[in-house]
């Protein structure tokens, strides 16, 4: 079968460029209200009965049948076994991601994961404690769409952050385990992993069962089921963003080699149909080369079918007045991958407020921050990263306020606090401070 | 009508203490099923009608008729106004606070919140730039419970992480109109206010109305109905979090007075009923001085009839065997507020390890935090503090990760991101990374 990717040619100055951007943008996070109910039903059973729910739905759902939940753990020396049992190219792989991916986050723990505090002129002490979560629970895909990477990610910030016990669950369907994933587990410094997943999984991490421990905070990508216990399960416990399908927006001047870019924009197009890769630039001439190097090149991609249905339904190659207007354009699609692939990144840099990650210069292939350059791969999709961030440090601490009123400050502050709660009709509040005056 | 608070004596060492405790904890934030079906009718609408919708709802449900949108909107003029009829004594408070708040949220940011960068051995650039949201909602409510503080509380962060536009929005029931809060929005740098709310003023904020600007993120408390309509548009925007009701717990060693401690549990209590006020404490003699002083106080307090319902239902008085036994329930419970009522506080402070703000000291009454010390009043509650933070500049700001890969790096970073790659399935990935190969 032959396939053609061509995804739409717009053009900033036509007409009817708004209306048709907003079709090509458009994606709905509706969620399947079956879904929703079965979810609902999975999380009320397994907070109810435990770890005989969890076997049940891991047997109907994951054809996997186990006497008890402990023989679902994997060990310690089942995770290392996976990483001694790789080729020797793909455990220096590993251990050379992890390194970066650790690094990283520490220079982010550095930058933003100290407690502070300062005196006022009174005596008074004000600050922030920052302190690490102390149990989390990791979500890692099985089956098919098994990344070892997402391993990483998720449990390397967690264990910079200081988070002492990292739990992963993953499903592994008819007892299948992937070695790259168990690997990378024994890489990343997970405490305990069990071989559960679905909704059952989330609702057992969230409720905690006889063997499986209840965590603080669930982060990781999943199915449709996944993500709809994360949602329902939110407020017991902190999750991490709902991922939307994946997104890279190129901002090209038209001096990086077309294929770099055709290539580029093929990484993001493969991880599935819905996947959007949009290219901006000022150039038509460049576009129409890109479009000859998607030609060229997409017979040879293995995962050609998804490909091209990922940029002939999602897909925009978009001429733009200049690289001002580009900028504008990118910052109101706010993409979760943001290339510049110019000669001069820096230049417009400073211009892009909204994405969740920004690779600068034509040698930055986003290919390069999803395994090893460092920076974490989660990323807020769906224009989210208006106003939120990566998955860091930062999600696995949180933050406690420390107050210590001096009693020279009490004298101060209470009388402030008094008019306030009163002015309110909050008495009690008002008399507490007023005792603490003389 | 006379009115006894006696919150329930709990003491560890009780057999039943397990069951007695988790029975005074347990609150639960089910939704009403009929609610969440209103506020799905509410967002749609207001998604499809825009000011049509919110000028129908905010007649409907505040009383308030207006020709247009426009008319809803509060002046800097009007604000100012508000500001300027208030007594000196409440004019002077309002400043005062704001101006703690500021200095505070100042120390946050400068502690938190400023872009970063490292460059490695192969002179790739590695960092995360910190950016300010563009726009966001502020929520405050209206009719009874007006709380001018929460205005502050809320914009100052924002303003303070540089948000250029800070849109709030405050019903008035029949035209009604605080001066207190129109006053504090005048002093916290609120650039837009408009007099409605409702599901419909977090849907207008949400989708935006040709009146009323679209956020990037809506913060504030509300009643049920705004819970559950900034639960669903969540995604859409930023949201914070969803405070339950309002807990304090004091640990005691029984060298503050007693009618502090007291006045201390009141100030919660007085809140609403369902709030909630514990004190644990390893002296006996000190818990029944407490419970005196409650006794002693209560008839004075204009508002006792909820705090005794609030402390007959919810309070407890917890006897534990020491201190340490203290710090570990405090730990188990996570307070929202948590007072280290006792002559050395430093010495509990390094082993408490969830609350929302920790109180060091017989001087640092709750309510000196809840308006004027300058740490914020919007905290997590039922537990939350296990994995959520105060509301913070951090809540204003999100983070995009920077790469740039040097010609050198590519080299290094380009094999092994293939060799995960290939690993994954994932071809495109691959390809990527080996065309930046020499």
């Amino acid at each position: 079968m032959e396939f053609v990717a061509a995804p739409a040619r717009l053009s900033t100055a036509d007409a009817t460029f708004e209306h048709d951007f907003a079709q090509r943008l458009h994606w709905s996070a509706d969620t399947d209200a079956a879904i929703e109910q079965r979810v609902a039903d999975i999380l009320a059973d397994v907070q109810k009965r435990g770890d005989a729910a969890v076997l049940e739905y891991t047997a109907r759902f994951d054809a996997l049948t186990a006497e008890s939940m402990i023989a679902l753990e994997l060990t310690k020396e089942e995770l290392k076994a996976a990483f001694d049992s790789l080729p020797a190219e793909q455990r220096e792989a590993l251990e050379s991601a992890a390194r970066r991916v650790r690094s990283y986050h520490e220079a982010q723990k550095k930058a933003n994961g100290e407690s502070w505090s300062y005196r006022d002129e009174d005596g008074t002490l004000l600050g922030q404690k920052v302190t690490p979560l102390d149990r989390v629970g990791i979500y890692v895909p099985g089956g098919k769409a098994a990344y070892p990477s997402s391993v990483l990610m998720n449990a390397i910030p967690a264990h910079v952050a200081g988070v002492p016990e990292i739990i992963m669950v993953v499903p592994t369907p008819k007892g299948e385990k992937n070695p790259l994933v168990l690997a990378a587990a024994y890489v990343a410094g997970v405490t305990r992993a069990f071989t559960i997943g679905g909704a059952q999984a989330v609702a057992a991490l969230a409720y905690g069962t006889a063997t499986i421990p209840k965590v603080d905070k669930i982060t990781g990508p999943g199915n449709a089921y996944v993500a709809s216990a994360k949602k329902r399960v939110f407020g017991i416990v902190g999750i991490d963003m709902i991922a939307g399908p994946s997104e890279i927006l190129v901002l090209a001047d038209g001096t990086t080699p077309p294929d770099w870019v055709a290539m580029d924009l093929f990484s993001q197009a493969e991880h599935d149909e819905l996947a959007q890769s949009i290219l901006l630039c000022p150039d038509a001439a460049y576009i129409d080369a890109v479009q000859r190097e998607i030609d060229r090149l997409l017979p040879e991609m293995p995962r050609k079918a998804i490909i091209a249905k990922s940029l002939n339904d999602r897909g925009a190659l978009i001429l733009t007045r200049d690289m001002e207007e580009a900028c504008a354009i990118s910052n109101r699609i706010a993409p979760e991958h943001l290339e510049v692939s110019s000669r001069d990144p820096h230049r417009w840099e400073p211009s892009l407020k909204h994405a969740g990650a920004i690779f600068l210069g034509a040698y930055t292939s986003e290919s390069l921050g999803d395994y090893c350059a460092g920076p974490n791969h989660v990323l807020p999709t769906s224009g989210t990263a208006r106003f939120s961030s990566p998955l860091g440090v930062y999600d696995f601490q949180k933050r406690s306020s420390i107050i210590e009123v001096s009693e020279a400050g009490a004298q101060v502050l209470g009388k402030t606090a008094a008019v306030l709660a009163y002015g309110e009709g909050l008495q009690g509040h008002a008399r507490a401070a007023e005792m603490r005056l003389k």
